[in-house]
């Protein structure tokens, strides 16, 4: 049992990976789309429920984050607005709106790639996912196949700035 | 001319209450739908192209804030996701998401009723439309009919609390 155990601790970080690894194809979807590449995946229990990219320019809707659709999937596939025994990844630091979000959707656990220094709403500008006075904590990990999201996100910056400065 | 201006600015007051009585019904309606009442309107150069009530049990998503939906139908309804020119009333201060979602769409006014100390995302807790460091600020005017919003959520909750008493 003991040994079972440690190796589940120890297959922790390489399943956070792989599953990053598939919000990472959402981002890239996004990205060939347009879209600012930011993916995210949820899981329950080891099972896939959501997955979903950032749709913002498509639905012309500021609150179409890849985040906002995975959550609005998952409580449809769950049946439930709480997510309890959910895991969400998602390839960058969520934002203040999607933080309150992962709050109000109650996720024990949230996984991202890259931090958002200028804008992040989990920890970088605001506490929001582990504030003392709201009802809910989120256990956070970060960092996970960073290099890939940060490249994907600079990628698409630079190409749209040389194309706005080619037209 | 001089004499009209003055006319207009003493009657935004009255203007504001005007239009969080609608707000004010869409809570009635939430209220009565057994949901937390809390509605929501937002107005385009005086004209009404949002309108909506919190819905999270109905959609069992807790994303179904009042503000949201009306975030999204008004972005539909002018076919771009900044809402520039607009104003978002609604009855009960914004929660971070909430807030969140209010930055992104640039709402450039925001006014509620009353406060919420324990949650609030746009000032009580975290000061989210009024960020030095994030991209967009919201002018706010708070506590317009602000006695008929907190009644109506004490009404609610009060409710419950007897309905789980008695069962």
């Amino acid at each position: 049992m003991q040994k079972e155990n440690t190796n589940l601790v120890s297959r922790e970080p390489e399943l956070h990976a792989w599953t990053m690894r598939m919000a990472l194809r959402e981002a890239q979807t996004a990205f060939e789309q347009g879209e600012v590449p930011v993916g995210a995946i949820i899981m329950h229990h080891g099972e896939l429920i959501a997955k979903a990219h950032n749709q913002t320019e498509l639905l012309k809707d500021p609150t179409a984050h890849a985040e906002m659709l995975a959550i609005t999937q998952a409580t449809s596939a769950l049946g439930d607005w709480r997510l309890q025994d959910c895991t969400l990844y998602v390839t960058k630091e969520p934002c203040p709106m999607c933080a309150g979000a992962i709050i109000l959707a109650r996720l024990p656990l949230v996984v991202w790639g890259v931090d958002d220094p200028k804008r992040g709403g989990a920890s970088s500008v605001f506490n929001i996912l582990q504030h003392p006075q709201l009802n809910h904590r989120s256990e956070i990990i970060r960092g996970v196949l960073e290099d890939e999201s940060r490249i994907l996100l600079q990628r698409f910056f630079r190409e749209r700035r040389n194309q706005q400065t080619e037209r």
